[in-house]
């Protein structure tokens, strides 16, 4: 790249977790300068201040406008991207925007998931780029997805997608368990060491914001869905981590080895994922950006069972949103994303 | 209980996990007189050499008869007491057996799954007191169901031994997350702390041996079940708990309530059956005989999901035996159980 | 105790981990009526909301007065008892106190360490039972030590109290490892899962507010004291226990056996003090009163190192504040202490 | 570095923690080319069956003589690099041994700490780079430190090899806590996650070898040491990490400060040394070849605390070895170590 100007990145929302592993993934990207760190509760401190093993000496600073930017990764929390986005994109920033402000096009369903109205032309690209490479490579501003809708899609969209003669998808049950990453940098009695230790909980039993959005992803949506589809999120403690066990219910039975089979060719020309012979575990993935998918098991009458695993704040969030720029940008997809 | 001689009990088997739990437990038990503790391979050492949080002076010993207990616990590993507990029964002793020798009364299911023959005699009044109190209390020797059998059984049973009109269940899957000391107190590089701090694991997708035995307590076998039945445990970074995710496909949509409800009825005399309205949590039975059922969502087309946890080496293991203990000795059944 | 009404007993503060367990303790105690507890921002919730592990119908209430009440326990935070105390203590209830606002008689210290001016006259009996037994005895009103305070000095005095000849103690450097727990139930992002797990922080090097109350235990002050002490505490990633590396430097060399023996005359009539052989660990004491002693090397030129493990929630707050109560109803000491 | 032919490595004892993060390192270099991965025990096995969240292709095998490469790493159990390290540094390679086989000159030490007689002559460059970085520079085979041994001493050295005026050590204590991971990859029931959790254990109180290795780098003997010098290590339930609160007793006070700027000016040129003005933590360090040094305290008489932090596996072995790999081809010594 001799000659080429690196473009510029910045994160607007850059203190939360994700925040900090965009800022280590970028501050180590060959390709692409780290300029602005926006942070509006942290700014004015030092990144090290927060989080001392990054080693960099950049300030937290408020934002207030940046026409320095060639591209903006927005880690805000939910419902503060609604303003910010518009606006980037329309000065022709590239922007890649973590929340979930942009991902669901059916309005009710934003509603009804988010508690908030928003604008039916709110909607982004949706980047999960083993789905949608080419949409992705042609946007110019991009949704990416959420962390447990990454693990869960993935581990079905074959099957629905791309549906083995006879054996469509009837129901889909999904029990995930989380890192408690997930919940963000934040101060909560039931987040503390003392609460969590020896401690696992499911939340938000078939009401989870992401449900919508893995069915938006797979063709469909939860408010008259082509199968059912019900999800369960559990938080048990470890830090980072989305392990999720997908029970899929299929017309017929079809044996373990076609499906591994189709997998693996519907993700041939996926990198980051993995069909995996063995069981996956959340280690495998751990400060990876791979997403394993195992499947496990098919019963006579069809009820099948896929294991992924991906850690929530590399292929779930930062990691994810980075190989969405390298896809923009047209550099490789794994471009300084394998370590 | 004046002039009321306590009857002996001891335990085969009692330096493992569930043998030190047993230990706890009998020992404050107001009326039973713990007497004599055998283990194999720790032979000769102070029960405080290897738990020296279990304040008391008894040694280890070989087991090799013993005329002077009435009551027996055996906690042996699976296959070790296919022969002490007929001799035992035949000489008129109580027995309650913690292992999987003598749960399964179809001899096809026992080769599968555990992988040997058994003898079709070989079976004892299964000892799930929520479900089988009347025959406990009759039995003179009883095997203790297993810890994911307990915690996915009881999520499980009054949809199927109770149905509710037109609702019947068509398939269930389970997902369980298991704390580490369900694999014992074992040297194993995967069991280490360095391998499972932060990681989860899936193992035995649809074939763990708790499946049969969940299917026989609720009425069928695995064999030809009445409904599909698929179940995935895992391990988590806890020590002590099951918590399982129980999504169960009715016939048609109960409303929530209802089926709280119906829980509430079918369990109305199960003391340490708790019924919770919010969802609960694996730290809330921890070191306690509860099994905690939380009815948390039901879908319009009859998709339920059901959440259970109980602590796996009491409820799972320890605390039942006693809870059936005191059954088969016409104690109250919750007697030295509550703390 | 035929005929014998029990004593009442009433928690000021009782929805933080000390309230809780000191809940779970006087329930079970077979000789006090558990009758009130008062938690002033979780008023009107029932325990079981927050703590659902502990089996009870009763509710917090807000404290304005108490007739019903014989013996008190405050578990408050630092600063709160402070008025409370001299009420209580002066209508002729016991009371327990287990805040930091009455251990230290000097003044001048508490200034230094809690930042507070205090009335000379506050300072109640130092209910260390180890040491102050008739003191505890005769007292209707003390002081709960603190719990690194506890692990500390129980591991110091025999040298220090009673010196072997000679073998006076010059400097004492002291590293304790606290669980987690010990912070309190509070929402704080540096005591996140997230942020705690695999990681280790000290804090307060010199200048933790047990400093004193160690010393002051010992016969000594911080300002003029008799020997050099240093003190660095650090939390780790566990919920319960305090465990203690006390580098102790006499003035010759002392055989570890000729100390053991010093330890286990002088502690002698101490059913709570463990004099170890071998190294002791914490979870040896999680969910005892016991506070475990292991001398572990002396070097040629007089460095000693002694090892000591407590529960924090336990011997470090309400198992020994529970001792204490039953010193002072001139009840055996162990009295629903030991399960 | 056009036209340059990288140099070969490759590591004997691959498969173990120490040598799986050499294997990351190593992979990742840009200017050395990970050639062989030798491995008894796993001979035959790919990398990634055993460690999944390493992304390459590469096959354990095992060692039988190997001319091709051209630097090698030893990453064996104690013991076993005694005889390999001559016949390779006679060949003209170059050699890094991570293990304790070559560190201390003192046979009668070796014997005292290792159990095993040594020969005299089989003493290594002592390859810690902040103190001996040009023995190391000049270096064809160096010995790597121990990570207790690396956190210890980089915490002690400039009070000792540049004492301040009047200010010489007289006695230092060390307490330190070590992650699991430094017991090694192995199946052992004390270091299994059920025994770990929640506990916290001191072991080799004034016994580690370790010991012996500190005060030889710090110029001095354990036989006839210049200083008092004890050293505590304890497990906590962490995976990674060396955290170390070190007690220096000094000729004389000097305040906080002094001995900060002191500790900044011996360390000007070490690019791994950060000396913090706050409290360091282990997960600043983790997953960084990074040794933080915080100077926490000093008393009147001269008690001063210091606290250092690194991460066991890096710091504290591979990342070290790399560092001195850089020396040893003067490569600047940070490269490929900086993420």
């Amino acid at each position: 790249m001799r000659g080429y100007k690196k473009p510029t990145v910045s994160i607007i929302g850059a203190s939360g977790y994700s925040g900090a592993e965009l800022t280590k993934i970028l501050l180590r990207h060959p390709s692409v300068k780290l300029e602005n760190l926006y942070a509006h509760t942290q700014a004015g401190k030092k990144v090290s201040d927060i989080y001392p093993e990054i080693d960099t000496d950049m300030v937290y600073a408020p934002y207030e406008g940046d026409v320095n930017t060639d591209i903006f990764f927005l880690a805000l929390p939910h419902g503060e991207a609604h303003t910010i986005v518009p606006e980037l994109a329309g000065s022709g920033k590239l922007v890649i925007d973590l929340s979930g402000d942009f991902r669901l096009k059916n309005t009710q369903e934003h509603l009804q998931y988010y508690g908030k109205e928003k604008d039916p032309k709110a909607v982004l690209t949706y980047a999960l780029p083993e789905l949608f490479h080419e949409e992705i490579r042609q946007a110019k501003a991009v949704s990416n997805p959420g962390c447990y809708a990454t693990a869960i899609t993935l581990g079905i969209a074959p099957l629905v997608l791309a549906p083995l003669k006879d054996a469509g998808v009837k129901q889909v049950n999904c029990t995930a368990v989380s890192g408690i990453s997930g919940a963000g940098r934040t101060a909560k009695v039931e987040l503390s060491y003392s609460e969590m230790n020896n401690n696992v909980r499911a939340y938000k039993a078939g009401l989870h914001q992401h449900t919508p959005e893995i069915l938006q992803a797979l063709g469909t949506d939860s408010i008259n869905p082509a199968f059912g589809f019900m999800f369960t999120p559990m938080i048990a403690p470890l830090v980072r981590g989305i392990y999720t066990v997908l029970n899929i219910q299929l017309e017929k039975h079809l044996p373990v080895s076609q499906i591994r089979a189709h997998f693996s060719d519907f993700y041939r020309s996926a990198p980051f994922l993995r069909i995996r012979e063995t069981m996956t575990e959340v280690r495998h993935v751990t400060y990876t950006n791979f997403c394993d998918v195992h499947v496990a098991e098919s019963a006579k009458n069809g009820s099948t069972v896929i294991v992924t695993a991906i850690d929530n704040l590399v292929k779930g969030a930062a990691g994810q949103a980075v190989q969405n720029m390298n896809i923009m940008l047209g550099y490789d997809e794994t471009h300084g994303l394998l370590l």
